[in-house]
């Protein structure tokens, strides 16, 4: 407990642990501030997931490279899965599509961008392994392959469409989650000295005791579970009054709120001039939403959401996904890096941000005609 | 005479020779039996398609090496060429087309995945001649855009948009049919260095004496016409018995069949570690169906079929197409490879596949309103 | 004046300064011969393109490094500047909007083929510099990502829409401008030791004294200004006396006659082997007019147009400027060259031209149904 309470000293972010107790009284006194309520919640959010991020690495730590690996691979992106999961229970498709594709597209671009502007500010030129950012880019891009192509084919006749859409996400997940496997074999198994230094610099700050550790997983989850319900039930409102799209909401808020603690290693390994960390975690975190928290969410909507959610995205939002994934199979090619990449890396961020945010709220929920509307607009 | 029945005896494949003189009984005696017919003809079609291959090896490695790899690569999907003419020569354009496109992808993905999964199954890692790659996978990416450009401007109103279709695609054809014979130029002849270990490999078996080479070449592409005459006639009946789309049979089915001997060849290649061979196959072949085949097949539709054909492509086709090449572009990019590149390649493969199988049969021919529907639907 | 006279007398192209003042004599004697002033105007601005060219450059050479370099690349393209600006304050945002794309891929695709391939002519394999290709390549696909994702957003519902896309485009057009500064940074002052050999040669012929570069840039800005008003007047006729879409000439013919002065400069560089230069130019050129010239010529539209200028793209335009940016992306990657390498390239372009020429003219001012009907068919 002493270990718990020197680690939420020594780290700052920590200090806004204090919003989860007011989050929780908050939402029970006045249930309908909405902004109050989903201001608190995203300042929840943050160092719950930097704790949740930590007790994962100590777990790794403990149990050995393979499990370690395996466990640290599945449980990264943990964060983004429970919120998911509560927008899914929720019957909330949209928040939950546009937060697993903004998840992608920020990790893909303002972590790596940002991760290469801060390192490229302090060092010159930097260098990274190759192998593991090809790789990396390229299940991402399968991933995105497996996105596009039912939003591709999505047909205008409503009738049919959504039993075929369905029974194809639902094989399409599958497959991405068997992909997702073979690749955690390749890196953690078959061929783990091509990814040497990107695994060895995970473990990097002093690992919890596993009794700890595992407590603190079990019972972080349940906050962020908690907390989340907050989130998803004020993000609608709050995002009216602030003037932001729920797309907008989605895909950048919820995006760079989950996240924020993976985000903090990536920008403290580039400084350090560890530029390998860095990718690592933007890409690796890219794919293993788009390979395995998407399609995880697909199989579990049978289960515990209203109706099946396909995997049919909006056709701009593919685009986006896209062209994130291009961009990162660009800049990661010669295995350099300056800050120029970063800012350019960055500014692609910015289009998407800056267009959603313009963006007439296209996939409003409370308003079927409309997306019915839209869906019929869309283009294949 | 004896030598080509000791080919026969050696070679297992050919046992399926048997198919050739049922599937002519069959056809004459059940003409409605279309589920067997089908099957007959692609059983037989296979062992045509690779004593062709082995022909046309062997009349090139008699006639030098200039001479010779214009005619390997001229004559290399003859198969693909007889059958495609056939369904031209029916009018059934959606056959030839996604047979066409089928050919492309299955090519670029399934062949060239499987090799580099089976090499590295048995091979930790594999190095390739990028010159090769890097030129076959430019060459796809030209036609590609030949293929994207038509299909991007197809226009809504249908009255003079016809017109100007045929009349770019003839243009595009000759484009297409002039850089296929200049990118030979450059590796048969100025640039031939940069090429040499792709080209020795293929002629690695014995070669027939020329005169067995010539006559069988002749006799076996007049067999593969009239089997392809069978398994036209059969297929769209068979494909609803299976359940599969039209879409599907062209794409995946034709594309499997006409390719198997080269297959072959591939696979054999990777398992040898002689993954240029292999590459410069199935990305050589891709090529040649997109920058060749095709293009002939625009050309010839004047002369030999009911009316021009054009290179017009269903939206989701165009995708398919692009994305192969990309993929294609992507993965021979570094010169190396192991298993999950393999995996990843045929991954696309699959979620195309799948996706294929899946659809609701759009382009279906027999019913002319929903072509029309569709293509009321080409997003440009 | 001696030296301006000595440069008219060893440039052959200069002789064609004698349509400057024809030009001016036509268009005052005979306002109603477009076809002729069309032709005229066109071969006025060639030579006047290249004094343009000259006189930046030796005011770069007189002004030291760093200042030099900054003026080199902002008035690099004063002569496509100026063209789009006289059309823009006509309002004819078509042929703005179809020579800046025309300029990007011309440059991209024409420029840099055809240095490739007479480069390629001459020498069997050459080197270049992959840092600035890249980085050139990057920027362009940066401007790319702003002028694609605009026109994926533009919605059917016309009313507010507009409204945003105008925000939109004038947020997006401050962004490229800011990225395009950040980049001139980069290459003139943080790392310009990677751009070294590409700077330097650009100086290669004599500078002229500076005051007979300043005045030269002066007067000879205005004569294309002039030249500028009589073309835009007169290319809508001339074009469809000629059998040509307004589409065709703003893409083909204003982009080919605006950048006749680099192109020479680049070829040059190609038979001279220093293909560092040619790329230099060409993709240089195109990221200068996608995140410099465009986005200026949109800020400038809320002051000197008519009504504000956007973004937005017919889609063909769209998939043919991210086609060019993929090939430029794809082709500079290995940092060698042969000629089949500028076959390639050219041949893409042909694929446009031929595209463009024969297609009916979609996106026609003088018909704002068809205009209409066509914005309902973008398919976002």
């Amino acid at each position: 407990m002493s270990l718990l309470w020197k680690e939420i000293r020594d780290s700052p972010m920590l200090w806004l642990l204090l919003a989860v107790p007011v989050v929780f009284v908050a939402a029970s006194v006045a249930p309908e501030a909405h902004t109050v309520l989903f201001i608190l919640s995203v300042l929840a959010v943050i160092p719950l997931a930097g704790l949740l991020s930590h007790a994962t690495e100590s777990v790794a730590a403990k149990t050995g490279d393979a499990a370690g690996g395996l466990l640290n691979a599945t449980l990264g992106n943990l964060t983004e899965l429970v919120i998911a999961l509560t927008a899914l229970r929720a019957g909330q498709y949209t928040l939950v599509k546009s937060s697993v594709a903004g998840a992608i597209v920020t990790n893909t671009l303002f972590m790596l961008g940002a991760s290469f502007l801060l390192g490229g500010l302090k060092h010159h030129t930097q260098e990274f392994n190759r192998a593991n950012a090809r790789l990396q880019a390229g299940l991402l891009f399968l991933a995105t392959v497996g996105l596009l192509v039912p939003s591709a084919v999505a047909s205008r006749d409503s009738g049919s469409a959504t039993d075929v859409l369905h029974k194809l996400s639902l094989g399409l997940a599958i497959l991405l989650i068997v992909g997702y496997a073979l690749g955690l074999l390749f890196t953690l198994k078959t061929h783990r000295e091509f990814f040497a230094s990107a695994e060895h610099a995970e473990t990097e700050e002093s690992p919890w005791p596993l009794g700890l550790a595992l407590s603190t997983l079990a019972g972080v989850t349940i906050l962020v579970a908690l907390v989340s319900e907050v989130f998803v039930e004020s993000v609608q409102q709050a995002a009216e009054v602030f003037g932001m799209t729920p797309a907008f909401v989605g895909f950048i808020v919820v995006a760079l709120v989950g996240g924020a603690a993976e985000m903090a290693s990536a920008f403290s390994g580039a400084r350090k001039n560890r530029l390998d960390l860095s990718v690592g975690i933007a890409l690796g975190s890219a794919s293993q939403i788009a390979l395995f928290v998407a399609p995880v969410l697909v199989v579990l909507s049978y289960v515990i959401g209203p109706t099946p959610m396909d995997l049919q995205f909006p056709p701009g939002v593919v685009v986006m996904v896209f062209l994130a994934t291009m961009t990162a199979m660009f800049v990661t090619n010669s295995g350099r890096s300056a800050w120029i990449v970063g800012i350019l890396v960055l500014m692609v961020y910015m289009i998407f941000a800056m267009t959603l945010y313009v963006l007439p709220d296209r996939g409003h929920e409370a308003d079927p005609e409309r997306v019915g509307a839209r869906l019929g607009s869309v283009p294949w």
